[in-house]
């Protein structure tokens, strides 16, 4: 499938595969900022920003912009993560030209005051809503203390505080500083017309500033070590996930680590599965590879009864540990390279997946992959590969967290959250 | 994309649709019996039945059918409705051997014992977890006022009398009359051959029995009418439901059905839409078309704050009441259409859309439609086609269900359940 990408003269990126059999386009606007980019004042910004990036512009009406979506059978839709902030629609190819006149239209909002007020009520609501729900702050929570201070551990949500007191003027700020033409990716996949599609954004996008934008602290993070307990007595289950340090995202060992997540925590046929889920000593069990700018973080995680989480911590302890002496063994990982290279495969079908993948790695890495290419990369992970990986991020350097009705876990005195 | 049919000694219904250049391949057993198929002292056993045929084959354990698929990359998955059982996996297309395989050989479970009694108390545990969810108690409630006996509004996963009371026989027995091969579709979608799929499905299945299979009870029904109030005083919210005869699956007017029921009820930009959701006067509100062996329904749903429960129902009713009258309007007819296009487009993208696209379509009408056709059948429907199908099949005549912590609703009094 043929890939173009170009820049524009104010920075702005535009990448594009096209796959003339496809019978849908996706396209999508990458903005390289997230919450690791908020100072501590402004912490939640950048997801209060994706909200209010649906509320109109000096061309539309929030109402409108929901209508002309209507219209050509489509809607979009946007996430903030750690470090991106992304909006995307898939349609009919014919209906390309306004699903793209809509999306950059709201890339340049109205940030009105009134909406600003009234959409600050949804924001605090979303974050009290996520603070009923334990897997969001044991999860919030681990990474609030793995990073130690280091803006990857920010929250998305950001606090009841610092949301509060947020003003209409920090985000416009906010917004000039982090929303430049020269940060910003878009990424358009499946069938159209490359020529056509560029000179429309050329267009829409021509008038978007340009800055002086970046990243601090792209530096590497192993945690701080150690066990941290977390306690709410209402809680009815235990949470508690492991933390190790893992590549960056530009890595090529992220491949060797990804394959080796997946055969430590995948939902069938992993270590954690035999060890926790088959012989239910858990309820859940899942290890997890994510990779970040400048750095990477695995996740092995559990929730059970309070009764049999220690004993269940000192088997994920071990599983780990032994991951870390003697690597996987060749059938392991000949069974781990199939699951990533199915899942790869049958998520890669849809022209929205495949624009959500050339994205990211452009976005991190500078580097176009087709598919052909991206299943190479994994088939050709060895198990010397993983062993070199483990050497340079043990899997058993942990930090842990422990997050539930327990006061005291493992010696460890909880503190109420 | 080719279209391929063909029908064993045994009678056993394979049909395939071939996309070579589609990078993986789906395939699923539709077996045609449901909850609708069941005697009262047998109900949930099909649901049951489902769950056993995980638990392993004369030539298979468990843990072997889980292993097998973990080698080729894919998982298998399963789920039961009123009317279909169906059995399904996805991956790569030099799997599709070994994938056949294995779904091939669970469709002739051992049921033993052991298992049963087993599985028989996570079926049990799964009654109560449903039991604990509201909208699955309002769903299911709401099935069985309407249908008032007919075997439509048979529960899928039965009471905890009839499960409990079920016996290994009583469901082989079941599995024998349902599970013969000329009330079993085999369809597959993606890249792969057809000739060489249909050798091996022959080899595999050629031993399956034949039985004398069909179904009773193919009548339409247009439901008992009236307002039926269940209560449970610790439920927060008001669930009111509002059931509407439709045309059946293998009728025309499905169309025109389903098109209305999308500008009445989608979650942007429709009738209850702009009466209840934009003004905030309700939590969710849904309008959805479904179509069954014999006859179709039409379901129109709120949830809100109890204190506004009546009000909301009378604005419900309304809205239909105005459809009913004066059917859509032609922007209405061509927004509806744009999205149910757009959805359907990017609903067959994968082969796994397709898989079960041609597999509903076979079922219940016997023919094969490729997406084009779809879209022109769609395309097809004018305001008049609306009003024909709305002379048919009213609207407003109505039986509603409300299930929530009001113990009397509309001067309605509630039945505890």
């Amino acid at each position: 499938m043929p890939f173009h990408h170009t820049r524009l003269p104010n920075g702005l990126t535009i990448i594009g595969e096209t796959s003339p059999s496809a019978r849908s386009v996706a396209l999508g606007y990458f903005v390289r900022t997230g919450s690791r980019d908020e100072t501590p004042e402004e912490a939640g910004v950048s997801h209060f920003l994706e909200h209010m990036m649906f509320k109109g512009t000096p061309r539309r009406t929030a109402e409108q912009v929901n209508l002309d979506f209507d219209r050509i059978g489509s809607s979009p839709n946007a996430y903030t993560s750690e470090e991106n902030t992304v909006y995307y629609a898939a349609g009919l190819p014919e209906y390309l030209p306004q699903m793209l006149d809509i999306l950059s239209d709201i890339l340049r909002p109205s940030l009105r005051d009134d909406d600003f007020d009234t959409e600050k009520k949804v924001i605090l609501e979303e974050i009290k809503m996520y603070d009923d729900q334990p897997g969001s702050v044991a999860g919030e929570n681990a990474r609030r203390i793995y990073y130690g201070g280091h803006p990857l551990g920010n929250s998305v949500l950001g606090t009841l505080g610092s949301v509060g007191a947020l003003t209409r003027d920090q985000m416009h700020a906010y917004f000039t500083r982090r929303y430049a033409a020269n940060n910003i990716i878009l990424s358009v996949a499946g069938n159209y017309d490359w020529d056509q599609m560029v000179a429309q954004a050329a267009a829409a996008c021509s008038g978007w500033n340009t800055a002086e934008v970046g990243r601090t602290h792209r530096t590497e993070c192993n945690g701080v070590g150690g066990l941290h307990v977390l306690t709410r007595p209402k809680v009815q289950q235990e949470y508690v996930l492991f933390l190790a340090g893992g590549p960056p995202a530009d890595s090529k060992m992220r491949y060797a680590a990804d394959t080796m997540a997946l055969a430590v925590g995948d939902d069938t046929g992993s270590h954690l599965y035999w060890a926790l889920i088959d012989p239910g000593l858990a309820d859940s069990a899942d290890c997890s590879f994510y990779e970040n700018d400048g750095s990477g973080v695995v996740y092995a995680s559990f929730t059970s009864e309070l009764e049999h989480a220690e004993r269940n911590m000192e088997i994920v302890r071990k599983v780990l540990a032994n991951v870390q002496k003697n690597g996987l063994t060749a059938e392991e990982l000949k069974l781990a390279k199939s699951k990533i290279t199915s899942r790869w495969v049958r998520g890669s079908e849809r022209p929205m997946g495949r624009m959500n993948a050339i994205a990211s790695m452009w976005a991190y890495t500078g580097e176009y992959r087709d598919v052909d290419t991206e299943l190479a990369n994994y088939d050709a992970v060895t198990l010397d590969d993983v062993r070199a990986y483990l050497d340079k991020y043990p899997v058993d350097r942990l930090t842990t967290v422990a997050f539930g009705p327990g006061a005291k876990v493992a010696g460890v005195e909880g503190q109420v959250v």
